[in-house]
């Protein structure tokens, strides 16, 4: 890419540089929640190896911490021994094995196989696919109609899916494929090519069926973004943060402390950062805010009824998280300012050894100029700046990135926000434009399940929800409702009682606040302390409930679910999403409407919004955020930040 | 305020100082959208005076820029002469007039005495009116009962009421009072003296009744965040944002430019900033995005049906912009960052005379260390840094300060956003606390209405409603459902024809897009170039239609208010708010249902939220962020920032 870079300038600004990685996989775990160390990861090859349970066709698919029960880790103290499981998932000939391997102890605690579930794909799954489909003559056939010879520049990209589709593949892993032809540019995105279909058998390395609708051209819309000129707008300067003495923050191992929090965090291959013992440290005391907080699941439906189409609807996660790492390397001075330290992070490849992903976590100070609080008062003009730290990770499942930040606030707000951004997924049609296919989204129009973002190049219609899982040490959840009375409004406190209880809707006429609260702790003014959940701008699922992706992705039917701790629900979609039918995770657990009061619960909330791409999410579309905030609701005495000085 | 400041290292970082103030008040007006200049003030007294019509009891309410016709503006060249008017309000025994002033040409164009309205409040009433109370037998006996003999620490307010309450005081001047005790404080905020109430008659400057309950203790609870040491939290480093060539912005006159968006803004004194003119320079042509956006007005209702709380309902713009100006100053480093222009403003005083009010605006670019854009593909990391430009001001009114940005992205978005910080009102109460009062928000409890906030102090629910009046130029509406279809959902465009098809309400089962479109202008695509106004977290009134404060803010009621562009239509409730009957404003307007489509038109947004109190509240509350954004919709042909280099 060509730049005019404004580089001179902004190095120019940097007096110290902060040591770009700290790499601690190799030493051993410090803690319990401490991410899986190399030789952790030799440990469970070896104790799998020697098992003589394994055989040349078993493909390692997923190796993940074991976490250990929340009373454990509570209970353990610096110094006490480190008890490390590893839970791994292999396939073996079309079949999921689970199995437990105790690293501490050397041995293999469990072995299932599972005839029920599929495993997570893996990239080697994709590479033997597309290999086997390009040799199909039915396959060679219907490219060859299309004008299409060299194969070489053709990639058939095989999908898993996230929900049981048709009876007929009950127990067969089965693949949906369509092909794109990447001739002139950088990726397959936007090059796919419409009206062809592959369904494949994954087990097998099969095609089972082709299905060809007729040649639609494939959309030569200029996307090689790459290729572009780049050149900052007429009189631009440079502009960075800087931090000349360094951050002010401090990094023990996997914790973290600033300012007056202190948290761990681990980064994992399936759900990215995960945060753990999160709290305020006053004086010799830890409070502790959250046990333990991550995302969980991403469900990514799309709105197009047509061939490969119909069968978009990603649990991306769960589905793709296996094929290397759902974090992908940051970029510093695009992803993270100068002032950033960065984490790199350990997954597995199909042998099970371990990988290193670089770069794929930073931690900064942020300060962009905002108050965090301030009065004036004739004369008087008080209140001090805002700093704010984060830690950033970006997930990146194929086209889409999603920018995911834990914000630290000096307020006691912890705020949890995802910028989406990426290439978004376009259908290739006969029309060029809107005026020529009669468009605007009209019934039969070629744009009647998305908008024209390019020439022949439809965005298709989607959503995107996000499911984290927050789990609020020992807490309960009370509701505060604002009913109409005559014309004000009280607060109505009431506490939920049972899962059916706490699943909330956002509605604008019958507000609720999320408060969860420790009944055994009171502040200062007779109140339990706690902390409010506050959602920003989000959106419900449209879809049918009984519709198969629906019931896997069925999360994103409420912005609020509360459950009972349960040590093993951990995936707001469960552990298998690929060709799922839906009992695992939140919608099948919540059935029992288990008790929840003065239990130690766990809060999940939903973070969605429906997405009608526009002209200017091509090729690239900006960064788009959205967020919702921890906020502490009398669990200080008083405002935290009054008496910081005015600097930030 | 005794404070450990980082002044000293964070000045180090600062290596070019910019200008802090660009006083241009004494230039002549370039534009026709120009605030009111010195000279021009001075225009309007010489030419009121002059009038013959003013004698010693007529009292300057209110001065503003009569602001020009559309069309008079859109045709206006630069070199044209300004056409220059000046709308005022006077007060005289109780007659509120309405004067015109052609400035230009020196004379009065029109003068009207009007029965039916009450001006805004200004300063000398608040100050004749306390003394006239603080005279009145009845307030000092009740004082006395209360062993408060020395009344110098005593200051007696009396609010102005912005709905019609009682029907025996229509045609009066009246107004509710309590009185504070602030011995020992820097203000009154929190020492109110509550059951004792003073109702009176603001032209007579006579007491009419006061209403004695019963002596409830004043709140001794410790205010005095001024005194309290400060300290940065162990291990704080200086952060700060550099810029050392300077600003990317550049200004003329009133007239903004940065990378390609262009913008006027000018200072109002009862609506803070009015941007004016904004869009895009694409080459030598400009693309407006919007006419004008403003804050319209402000609307702040309590739910505590006691004496002196059934009665606060603010309608704050409104009914205090004539005590001085509803901006007020900034504090470098608090509010703004060290890279920022600062900005003064004029106001009138009471004899129409021009005051400066200094340092009430400013301008910056703020980078926060976010992407513009991102996309990760194998081996290609490919992006940009985001910068913003941010206008910024400080509406307080009273106990609260509002900080209002407009955020200008690179990315086409225009962010507004509303920071809520301040001193919230406290009720005080006999009970200590919840445990005492057997509180909990309970019917009777001490805290029905509210939340302990300190001992013996009760945070007063109450909600925060903001209108922004929105005139994106030559634009109609097209609203975007997306209801369930099957299990997919599409885009059902439609196009709001009327005033009432225009009323929208969030609702997450039914999703919107507020789609503003020019029918006549298509994009490369075949679509309509537009903008989308895309809300964030808000909240809508729960308050009944009927009542009285709910009919002067009916702009609760909806989240989106369309309506056809008209000259005087500019204040969402209405010119004279102080004890309206709601007739004027948006609800009032939209009665007629006018059609809307292919019109001029004019959006109003409402910005809403419930606040019921927190301990971290108090003293004053931490900055709380809400925004909605105005974001390009086919607007560009492509992503406006994938050209960008990656710096920001």
């Amino acid at each position: 890419m060509p730049s005019f870079s404004q580089k001179t300038f902004t190095l120019a600004l940097i007096t110290i540089l902060f040591p770009l990685l700290l790499p601690a996989q190799n030493q051993s775990a410090q803690h319990p929640l401490d991410a899986l160390k190399t030789q952790e990861y030799w440990t469970v090859y070896d104790v799998l190896r020697d098992s003589g349970k394994i055989d040349k066709d078993t493909v390692t698919h997923s190796v993940l911490l074991h976490e250990p029960a929340k009373d454990k880790v509570l209970a353990w103290k610096s110094g006490d021994p480190t008890f490390r499981e590893a839970e791994v998932i292999l396939l073996r000939k079309g079949t999921t094995i689970e199995a437990l391997v105790d690293i501490t102890g050397h041995k293999l605690e469990s072995w299932k196989e599972r005839k029920d579930v599929q495993a997570p794909v893996v990239v080697s799954e994709f590479r033997e696919l597309d290999e086997a489909m390009k040799k199909d003559p039915r396959v060679i056939e219907a490219l060859k109609k299309r004008g299409i010879t060299d194969l070489n520049p053709i990639t058939c990209f095989a999908d898993p899916f996230g929900y049981f589709a048709l009876p007929e593949l009950e127990g067969h892993r089965i693949m949906i494929a369509n092909c794109a032809n990447t001739h002139g540019a950088y990726f397959s995105w936007s090059r796919e090519i419409e009206g062809l279909q592959i369904r494949v058998d994954a087990t097998e390395k099969k095609v089972l069926q082709v299905i060809d609708e007729g040649i639609i051209p494939v959309s030569q819309a200029p996307v090689n973004y790459q290729d572009l000129e780049t050149a900052p707008r007429t009189g631009t300067t440079p502009i960075g943060i800087t931090q000349p003495l360094g951050p002010s923050f401090q990094i023990k191992g996997s914790e973290v402390s600033w300012q007056n929090w202190r948290f761990r965090f681990r980064l994992d291959p399936r759900v990215g950062a995960i945060v753990n013992l999160a709290g305020i440290q006053a004086g010799d005391r830890f409070r502790s805010v959250l046990y333990e907080g991550s995302m969980s699941e991403l469900y990514v439906p799309y709105m197009d009824p047509a061939l490969n189409w119909a069968n978009r609807v990603f649990i991306d996660a769960g589905e793709f998280y296996a094929t290397g790492h759902v974090l992908k390397p940051l970029r510093p001075e695009i992803d993270c300012p100068s002032n950033s330290v960065y984490f790199d992070s350990l997954a597995w490849e199909e042998h099970g050894f371990p990988v290193i992903h670089s770069q794929v976590a930073c931690l900064f100070e942020s300060y962009s100029g905002d108050p965090a609080w301030r009065h004036f008062e004739e004369h008087q003009l008080s209140g001090s700046g805002a700093r704010v730290l984060v830690l950033r990770t970006a997930a990146v499942i194929g086209n889409y990135d999603y920018v995911l930040d834990w914000r630290f606030e000096r307020d006691g707000n912890l705020r949890v926000a995802v910028g989406a951004t990426g290439i978004i997924e376009t259908k290739a049609v006969k029309a060029k434009n809107a005026s020529e296919g009669g468009g605007h989204g009209m019934a039969g129009a070629p744009d009647e399940f998305g908008h024209f973002v390019a020439e022949n190049t439809v965005g298709v219609n989607h959503d995107h929800f996000f499911s984290y899982r927050l789990d609020v040490d020992r807490l309960v959840k009370r509701q505060l409702n604002n009913p109409l009375r005559k014309s004000i409004w009280v607060v109505e406190p009431s506490i939920a009682k049972t899962e059916k209880d706490a699943m909330m809707d956002i509605h604008l006429e019958k507000p609720a606040m999320w408060h969860f609260i420790n009944p055994n702790v009171k502040g200062p003014l007779g109140y339990p302390t706690g902390y409010e959940l506050m959602p920003g701008a989000t959106a419900a699922s449209l879809l049918d409930p009984d519709d198969g992706p629906q019931k896997v992705g069925a999360f994103s039917t409420h912005q609020l679910w509360v459950t009972p701790y349960k040590q093993d629900e951990r995936f707001a979609s469960g552990v298998y999403v690929t060709q799922s039918k839906g009992d695992d995770g939140l919608a099948g657990w919540t059935k029992a409407n288990r008790p929840i009061e003065n239990t130690d619960i766990v809060a999940w909330y939903t973070l969605g919004f429906h997405h009608v791409t526009r002209a200017e999410d091509w090729p690239v579309m900006p960064v788009m955020w959205h967020d919702f905030v921890l906020r502490p609701f009398d669990f200080f005495p008083q405002s935290p930040v009054i008496t910081l000085p005015p600097a930030p």
